[in-house]
């Protein structure tokens, strides 16, 4: 999860501008039953009350299926499992639209320090990266601090060697202690191969203590990995760096099988609740069904698969449908999504493509791909940031703890981001990112770590916040202004 | 660390049947700067304020030889540093004391559930546990919620099958969790192959959530472990229950490459701070150099070493010696220690053996074995629980949170049971085990698990108890009561 791509500055939206209307702060006083703000209120209620499917979905997902790696047959049966749970579900014009992918399969692994004294590492290597000869590879370890000082590393010095970022990432709540570090992973095996390293190892990007790598997907460079690379877990990266401090030269001895699947495919699962008046008007709702091989998926993403699928299943169960359509997409390879080609066939270009048509006809898409820990924040395009709709969302949130953005956001998750940039309005409901990195990508990604009340939580908030943009007729689009205002 | 034995239950003390002395819950009033309790007091503090050797003996240790499994090259390297260091340090009589073991080496270990959906299992070899056939071995998995029930299990339930045990362990201060829990892992594999079973797993004894195995040794039957016996991380048994629960039958594929080496030999370090009045009489302080292979055996038994080595130094610099002899013991081959032969050669038993003569001149014993986290209770010999010794002790360690326990103990410590079992009086300083289980016998057994603050701690309590006992005459041995009495 979480976009690779770069984040472009914007400006400060005032989010104290909204303009103060007679039921700002309270209940609405004189609504029917079927008012949106009553069926929001009403649709949250009952998922913090624990009255939603989501806990149930994310357990038997990540139960039935483990690991869910792009391409695989795992993946596929849990798309077919999660298609045929949406029909039963009720959920409408259920599909799965297939793309193809190249599968990348880890094989197996293994490091050691090879000297001065043979000691296990624990290590794993890169998404996409191609294996060490059978016999594995050996060399000194250079150190750097970070990926800067590696692309500043004068001529030569990495010949035959094995590059190590050092870097720690920063625990953050709003997850830019990743974006921060995350250019090491993304870069650093070509940045390493440039200076003529024949392997790349990084400390990984995580903000825990285990002997628990947190792997990830890395950049190409022509069309490929340009060397096996391998992010260790955080205590071995330090024994390492404590080895060197003692005045010793470091060899470290690599292996990976790693291989590819060239004629792999890949798969989005749709399903809907159609509106009761503008069908043709979706609301788009995303979280991805793929995960990384080490773990179960169940924080990346399965949590975000659950959390919309539970939404929608509250929506489609309210006393009347709303006005627009609710879009539920589970997408496929997102974990392998690249900025640019080769990789770029993944769940969310493919949506984009498949959809092209329709997109202007989308009035909103946002996605759950942060885990399952409580919404802090919500964030609304631009265009309604100052008005009534905003305000009215607030009053239904800010109840379970969620706040108004200070600044918009350009990043709405990888999956919907083509979307976005085809032209969608997009809205996110912010995950509390605090623990989330101590187990991103790590084998540690399993249901056990998911708290419950907090993910109930989370369907509450996408409940009642589809609700509300579902059941209104605004505009989310920004428009240039009209002459004279 | 932590002996499989079994505990005997003893009659309680009173710990508030001390007789009242006059100084009694305050400072000595008018002693000289070489009186025990102000000698022990100072140690106490130096240690307190950061002023041991410990932090970077353990940071080193842990660092140049990583794990050290019984009868290996990095136990023995270990070893010879240990006894370098000790010279360096200004003990005295430092020696190696070599004794042959049958080394266990783990190689790969993997398993994976093949049925209904092939996803890869987390697990380690238990210790000692035979290899499966090269190619693995296969079957349905049958579960039992404790050892008990598996012992109960009707004849022939188990044939050709995979019994997995699935209780799980109680977080404790005191570590009674672990006793009540291990006795799965020690005779699991035995009871298994009793009814059939191909293969012996159980979810792992420990306290934490994450996807890394606690492994350890087990029992032998007629000599061996009848049949391959791993351990699965706590979220792995975890996802087996569920899956079963969902109502598939689960079937586990298992692999094990383990070896014996028989001509191994493993070895006990030893230094000592000669006493100035009685130095044949000795004040025994263990712990183990050995760990297992997964981590680098920083809280079992790194610390350990640390803290007793660091307060033997602090001990050693003192203005004066003590009165009696302090012996440190760093022994070898703790964590395959079996309750009975043939695995009886390991460091406790080599050492009591080969100074058998001279136990009748051990004082006291102890030994540090349960990680680094604080000190909270001291027990002391029931000969003198209730005088002043005791209650001088408990003047220089409550201030740093140490209580009198309220009950004799019987396990002071694998390593030095077969001296107290042969007579030898012993002693503890009790550690908080409440965070040890999350960590021990796993791969994340590893440097940054150490609280600093917490280490100095122990190595105060340690300098200052085995202070008072060195510098002191009294006996700590129980007598008959003479008669009249």
């Amino acid at each position: 999860m979480r976009s690779i791509h770069s984040r472009v500055p914007a400006t400060l939206l005032s989010c104290c501008a909204v303009a103060t209307l007679g039921a700002a702060g309270g209940a609405p006083a004189a609504t029917t039953a079927a008012a949106p703000e009553a069926v929001a209120t009403q649709l949250r209620d009952a998922a913090t009350a624990g009255h939603n499917i989501a806990y149930q979905w994310v357990s038997e997902l990540t139960t039935r299926f483990g690991p869910r790696p792009a391409g695989s047959v795992n993946e596929r049966q849990a798309a077919e499992w999660a298609a045929a749970r949406f029909k039963a579900l009720g959920f409408e014009n259920v599909r799965i639209e297939s793309f193809p992918v190249t599968a990348w399969v880890r094989g197996t692994d293994s490091a050691r320090i090879s000297a001065p004294l043979a000691q296990p590492l624990v290590v794993a290597a890169l998404g996409e990266s191609p294996p060490t000869p059978a016999a594995g590879l050996e060399g000194e370890v250079v150190m750097y601090p970070s990926l800067t000082a590696l692309k500043a590393a004068a001529a030569g010095t990495l010949t035959g060697k094995i590059a190590l970022v050092t870097r720690h990432m920063v625990r953050t709540q709003d997850g830019e202690g990743y974006s921060a570090a995350v250019d090491a992973r993304v870069d650093g095996p070509a940045e390493a191969a440039r200076h003529g390293a024949i392997a790349f190892m990084l400390r990984s990007v995580g903000t825990d203590s285990h002997r628990l790598p947190h792997t990830g997907t890395t950049g190409y460079t022509d069309g490929k990995v340009p060397i096996p690379a391998f992010a260790l877990s955080p205590p071995d990266a330090e024994q390492i760096e404590r080895l060197a401090a003692l005045g010793e030269s470091v060899r470290v001895h690599l292996n990976s099988s790693a291989s590819y699947v060239h004629d792999a495919h890949s798969q989005n699962v749709i399903g809907e609740v159609r509106g009761r008046e503008r069908p043709e008007e979706v609301v788009l709702l995303g979280a991805h069904l793929d995960s990384w091989d080490q773990g179960t998926g169940a924080v990346d993403d399965g949590t975000g698969t659950a959390i919309i699928t539970a939404a929608a299943k509250l929506i489609r169960d309210a006393d009347h449908r709303p006005r627009r359509t609710v879009r539920v997409v589970l997408y496929g390879s997102e974990e392998v999504a690249q900025p640019g080609p080769p990789g770029g066939a993944f769940g969310g270009h493919a949506y984009a493509d498949h959809h092209k048509a329709e997109l202007a006809q989308h009035v909103l898409a946002g996605e759950s791909d942060t885990g399952a820990d409580r919404v802090y924040q919500l964030t609304v395009p631009p265009a309604v940031s100052d008005g009534e709709f905003a305000q009215m969302a607030l009053r239904v949130l800010t109840p379970i703890g969620i706040l108004a953005a200070a600044r918009p956001s350009r990043d709405f998750g990888t999956d919907v981001d083509p979307s976005v940039e085809a032209g969608v309005p997009g809205f996110a409901l912010a995950q509390d990112a605090s623990r989330y990195f101590d187990i991103h990508h790590t084998p540690d990604d399993t249901l056990d770590k998911v708290d419950r009340a907090q993910l109930d939580q989370n369907v509450a908030a996408w409940a009642a916040f589809v609700w509300l943009a579902a059941d209104s007729d605004v505009d989310f689009r920004a428009h240039p202004t009209a002459p004279g205002h």
